[in-house]
Order: C-alpha cells, then structure tokens, then sequence
C-alpha cells in the first residue's frame, strides 16, 4: 500500500513500525489483539478528512481509537493488517469556553480529565465520570455513549453533548457543533453518531454542556438486607431530595470484601457486614440548607421501616472521598481475583430485585463454586453483574475452565436480561465483544433499520468494520 | 384508487366524505389546507402498519397527524388529493405505569394533558408543558420534538422519552419500548425517529420519562431594563438555585401590555412598567425548605446590583397561577392584533442580548411603524421573536402589506440568527414553514447526510412528503 501519499497532506503523525505501533494495537485489559498498516495521528479535523479520503480511495478500512480504554474491543483492529488505526490522541485543544452559555468546545482527543478541569476553571461541572477519567478521551466517551456514576442526575454522554463535529465515511467533515438547547432543523444526526463507536464516522469535536457547579456534597453508606431493600431505599430518597440525589450505588458485600483484600487503606465503615450495600451521595446548590437534615432524614426513615439496617454519613471531604473509594476500587478488585466475566446489562429499575434475586440463584445452583461479584448503578438500573473464578484458582487450567464459561453464562445472564425487557449493553458499548449477541437480542425489524443507516452513511463499510453490527 | 382494499384490513375508521375530513386538512390557525383521499383514523400499531404497507403498494403518500395543533404546516396535506391523512387520534391508551421504574408507556394519539394527568394520579410529574398541552399528541410532541416552558430544567420531549414504537415507511412494527436509562445496543434509532416530523415513519406508541412531583413551586415576576440585565440574572438564579430553578422566562414590556388589553383579568403586577421583564419558577423537593428564601436572596441582590428594578413574588397558588398566565397568554394576544410573523429561534445564551438588541434596532429602522413582539425561553435561549403589523393596521390591504414583509423579514431574522450559530427552528418543528429556509442555512454535507437517512429509511419518499427536506 503506498503510504507515501498519505502522509503527503498529512500533517499530524504516521507510526508504521511495529514498536510505534504496538501501544495502539491491543486493548488495555490485553483481551483484543490486532494489526495494522499504519497508525495516524491527525492534527485536526481536516487532517483526519484527508485520512479517511485517504482509505476511502485505496479501500482501507478504518479504526478511530481515543484513549484505548474501551472494555469492548470497539478500537482495536482486526488480525488483517489490512486497516488504518486512526488514533486521535494529539486532538486535545480545548477550542472554546463560553461560561454564560454553559458550554466546552473541545477536540475529541481531549481526555476526560481535562474536560472536567476546564469546566471547574469556568466554575461550572462537567458531570461525566468514571473510572478510566484520566486516561479516556471525550471522543471516545460519545462514540460510545459512555455513562458512570452521575447518570442518575445528569444522563449518559449523550445528554451531555449539544453538538459534534464528525469526519464522514466520504472524508467530508460536518460541522455540527453548536451550542443551543433546542434545535430542530432536521433529522438528529448528533445523536446518531453519538453511540455509533465509529462505524457511522469519525467524532473529532464536540459541544459540551456544563453544569453549575454543587455548593456542598455528602455521602452516605448504608446497610440494607437485599436489592429489593436498595430498591425502597432509592424511591424514598428520590422523593425526598429530588434532583439534589445525584448518585445511587448498590454493591454486595463480595464487593466490599474484595476492596478491602486489594486496597490497603479500604475497610467497611461500618460495624457489622450486610448482604448488600448502597451509597448514596447528594449535591446541593448554594441554596438548600435543606438536603443535610434531609439525608438525615431519609436514612432515619429507612432504618425505622427496615429497609436499611446501619448507615454512615461523610463528615468531612476525606470521608467523602473514602466512601467513593470503596466503590469505585470494586472493578480493579475484581480484576486482581483473576479473569472476569463480566455483564453491563441494565434493567427496568422495578426489575432489578426480581432479576438479581433469581439469576443469582440459578447461577449459584449450576456453579457452586464461582463467585458473583454484584455491583453498579441502581439508580440508573445498570448492574455489572459480574462473576469471578472459585477462590485459589489460579492455575492455567482454572482460568481456561472459567473462560470456558463465558459463553454460556453471557447467554443465562442474557436471557434473564431479555426476559425483563432489558438491555445487554449498558454503559460499556458493543463493540466486537457484545456485537454478535446483541444480534441476537434484537429484532430483525431493528436490525434492517441498522443496516440501512449503516448502508446509508458508510456504503463501502469501511468504518470501524466488524463493530457494533 | 381502491379504497375496499384498504378498508377490509382497517379495524379503525376510515373517513372518506368531504365533511368528514374537513377537520384534518386545515391546520388551526387556517394558514394551510389540503385534501386527501381518505382519513384514516387507526386503532393501534398493527392498524397503522396495515395503513401503511397499503400505502407503499399504492404509492401513496402518508400524512400522520396527531391533535392538528403545530404551527409549522407538519401535518398538513398538500393539495394534490392523492395522499392519505393518517389520524393518530384514536389510539388514546395509558398503556401501562410503572411508578417505581418511573415510566408510562402510551399510545401515539395520548393527549399530552392525558399523559401529565396519568403521571400525576402516580404522584409523579411529566413536565412536558406547553399551551397546546389540552388538544396536542404525545405522538406530535415526539414527531416535532417540542420544547415549552420547562425544557431549563428537564429538556425537550425527546429527553423525557426513553422508548419509541414506529411503523417504518416498510409497514412494519419497530418495537422499541424500552423503559431504560442506559442501553447502548446500536444506533439510536430513537432519537432519529424523534423530531423527524413524520417523514422517516410513524410514532405509535412511546415510554416517557416521569420524574419526582415538586413538593412546593412559586414564580417571580422581575423588572428588569435591558435584555443584558435579564442574562445577568439568569445567571444568578442558576447559580444559587441550581436544579431548583426551573423556568426562565423573558418578555418584553410590548407583551405584557397586549395581554392586559386582551385579557380582561390580567395585569401588570408591578407598580411602574418596565422595557423587559423576567419570570422565574422554582420547584423544591420535599426538603428544600432553603429554595424559598434562596430566591428571595436573589431578587435582592439583583436588585442592589441594578439587574432589576422591582419583583413580586407569588405567595399562593392563584398568584402563583396569574403570573404565569401573563406569560402563557402572549401568543393568543397577539393573534388578536391581526397576523403574525414568527420565529422559533434558538442561540447560544451569551448571544441572546446582542442579538435582540441589535436585530430590533435594524429592524424598527427598516419597518418604524411594525411592532416587535420578543418573548421566549431565556434560560434555553429560545426566542419568539415576533413582529404584528402597525397598530391600528387591520384592512385588507394592511394585512396585504405586512404578510409581503414575512420573507424578507425572515431572512433578516435568520440571517442574523445564523450569523450567531443559532437555530431558526427551535421547539415548533420545521414542517413546510421552515423547509426551504432550513435548506439555506444548512451545509451542503448536513443536507446530503440527511437525504442519505431519508433515502435508506424511506426509499419510496412515500411519508410525509415535503415535510423537512
């Protein structure tokens, strides 16, 4: 392939050997390996036009990665050789900050991270947040339509997004990045690749909205004997505290468990252990004196009713801190256990107690030994209902065993997803590892509009191939 | 055309008389008539899908309408007597309530009234709001994506919809009724069906998004001098009263004063009058007893800073209710003064003073005699930024005159609207009253991705014709 002429208008980066390559080639968790002719590293959005005029001329496919964070496989290429990996990591310009319109204009290689900095250094909030914060590029987080832990408040990436830039299958770079609430000029073409993971176009921009910035935050931990309890706990703080509630958390005591194993300074805040576990965290305006007692309030109102059976209340930023931590170190616990199965299935939030209640049960009745490892956003309704190898398992043979598993637990799980008119991939996106058993899952109406739309924007179905559908 | 064909698989109506169908092909303001082969009034999915697969074997156009209330011609059939109006109108089912999930699944033709009374009997809000409220369609509100007075604090109709039903232009049944925050398993077909005015496929049914009922609500009517002050104080409000503030809302003192002479109980609430004013809500949650005395703090630093120069705040329902209806009550008043020239425009919000003040001042010196009607939905930035004829101008002639200024006053509008990377087409849809001008403003690579959509999902150009593109 001659890589002569693109790199002739190209004036970001072009890696072509392997060591350069490398970084670029396989996922962080080093469950995708691919190949690839060439990593490029365009410096703005015409550069990646001519990119994708580029392999749109010479038939290259093309795979955009943003951070390389993904949990999916959405961005690592294929064993061919044959695709250009298109990596946006050197577009980090934070092009524009309008405090009074509540709005960030940003390259999509900006990371996670530095998007929320610049919405502090403009004394608003960006509320997106996760785990791979650091290292996860905002490019990456509307191609997937990521969500986390303040979605309950403020919804997915999507509902965070006013407007996009995006490079075209046909190397054409629509300028759709505007900063308006309302906009009804045509078919809603942001939100269509938003979510996309690439396969419709290339994100190289965005609009994002900010957030006033909380005044006072509070957390608390509380004790609660089964998910159907967590369920009551959510409704009676959702009526209460409104839209001050902005994070809900349900995780089971294995959860805590494993943090407390991994993470030196971990350990439960409380006296007594509890099957399960939710964290509750409130964000007032300068305005609501109100939502402290009101919090108080609420735990007071769930320990008289039973639902929650002990509850602690950060007093301090630390403590805050702290309680976040035991949630947030729960993935990275899991992952020192060994291999994970993992699920990123949401549900009705009035489902949720049924489902877990029953498919832990059933899991537990076909496998004694493996471990459920429960966890995620019950006010959102998105379990990682996750499930790790028997405890000292951790020869060869026990992680193929257990990987032998995935499979046909993915399907029981599933299933049990399905039959409660959920969704199989929540937060985490398709990309090759959820991509053939969301075809399953979905009707074949849906999935002749799909391929329309796929048909429709990407015609030599060079984008992200192999992804999604 | 053989309409037995039709008839022997329709379980609904099917009206065919010039009587009949009289109502459903002039839009209410009578600014559009058509004709139509039949009205088709079906009963549920199924029925549509019947409609519309008779349709496509025919080569008939399908014109879906909801309560006829839009204000854009959307619904309105051309005048070739050889399309079919597809009546949602009978399909009124509260298909199901799910409070704990927070969700109601409806039929199409639910009026939105229906739909807010039916999240009330759950003791939950839909805070969809908007003054066609009593006669629209949740349908219509999804088709056209409608805005209205609480979109600050909620958004627009799609962000309140997390699942859809539409017949495709194929006539089949695209069941996407899911009750979910969080679902990533592919495009999103939701939203692209969303604000697509009929012309992609029919909505039939939908589940909507309640959310907490607010515990206490009270408005402030605020003097303010200049557009730029009202910002400032828009600023203000949000900032202390964060998620509590949940409407914002400008008019200028031409409003007020038509709505005191067209409305026998409405007046002025304040003892000296004003050039603008500002009308703030806030709804507390159970616990922010804080909101009330928060928003009292704002009206006086505002006051002390000179952003405004007088406020009343409302201290029971009935003042609470006659404050809003100075501002519901504009629209209907100014229809009273003879025909209006409209526009649904949208900017960024650190624009918006620029704009109405620079647009109004190139405007009254151009047309001196024309009166400029400027309300909206500050904390959006949306404006109706209307102009009625001279005072006193009601003959013909006059009304003559003045409807030859709607193009090029458009144009000025727009193109001042565009030059500030706005929106012409805010919360009204674009219909056929904005589709040409939509056309101009919209980049050749916007205009072909969007016919590449239409294309792929309607190839026969059989749904709503001349609608959008």
């Amino acid at each position: 392939m001659d890589l002569d002429t693109l790199r002739d208008g190209l004036r970001g980066r072009l890696l072509t050997t392997a060591d350069e390559m490398a970084p670029f080639l396989t996922d962080w968790r080093g469950k995708w390996t691919g190949h690839a002719l060439a990593v490029a590293q365009p410096d703005d959005a015409q550069d990646v036009a001519h990119v994708v005029r580029w392999c749109a001329r010479h038939g290259v496919a093309v795979v955009p990665q943003g951070g390389n964070t993904g949990l999916s496989g959405g961005a690592t290429p294929d064993t061919s050789g044959r695709t250009l990996l298109l990596s946006l990591s050197r577009m980090r310009r934070i092009r524009d900050v309008d405090a009074v319109n509540g709005t960030l204009t940003v390259d999509a290689g900006v990371t996670l991270l530095e998007v929320q900095a610049a919405a502090q250094a403009a004394g608003r909030l960006f509320p997106l947040s996760l785990a791979a914060e650091g290292s996860c590029t905002i490019g990456g987080n509307l191609a997937t339509n990521a969500g986390g832990v303040q979605v309950l408040r403020h919804g997915n990436a999507r509902e965070l997004c006013l407007g996009l830039e995006v490079v075209t299958a046909a190397g054409e770079v629509w300028d759709g990045l505007r900063g308006l609430r309302k906009d009804n000029t045509g078919y809603d073409l942001r939100d269509l690749f938003i979510g996309s993971e690439g396969t419709l176009g290339v994100i190289t921009g965005a609009v994002l909205k900010m957030v006033p910035a909380p005044a006072t935050q509070r957390a608390a931990f509380v004790a609660v004997p089964t998910p159907q309890a967590a369920l009551a706990l959510l409704q009676l703080a959702q009526a209460t505290l409104g839209a001050q509630l902005t994070a809900c958390e349900l995780m089971s005591d294995a959860c805590i468990a494993l943090v407390e194993r991994h993470v030196e300074a971990a350990r439960l805040p409380l006296q007594d252990r509890s099957p399960w576990y939710v964290f509750l965290e409130i964000s007032g305006s300068a305005c609501d004196d109100g939502a402290n007692p009101a919090l108080e309030r609420v735990l007071e109102q769930a320990l008289e009713q039973e639902q929650a059976t002990d509850a602690v209340l950060s007093s301090s930023l630390a403590q805050f801190d702290a309680l976040w931590a035991l949630r947030e170190d729960i993935s990275e616990s899991q992952g020192a256990e060994g291999p994970t199965i993992k699920h990123d299935i949401a549900l009705p939030i009035s489902r949720i107690a049924d489902f877990i209640e029953t498919t832990s049960t059933e899991l537990m009745a076909l496998h004694p030994s493996l471990r459920l490892v429960v966890f995620g956003h019950l006010g959102d309704g998105n379990l990682h209902f996750n499930v790790s190898p028997p405890a000292g398992a951790r020869s060869a043979q026990d992680r193929q065993d257990f990987l032998a598993l995935e499979t046909p637990l993915n399907r029981h799980v599933h299933d049990a997803v399905a039959a409660r008119g959920g969704s199989i991939s929540a937060e985490h996106g398709l990309g090759v590892l959820r991509r053939d058993e969301a075809a399953v899952y979905r009707s074949p109406v849906e999935q002749r509009l799909m391929q329309a739309i796929k048909q429709a924007l990407d015609p030599q179905g060079l984008m992200n191939p192999g992804k999604v559908l």
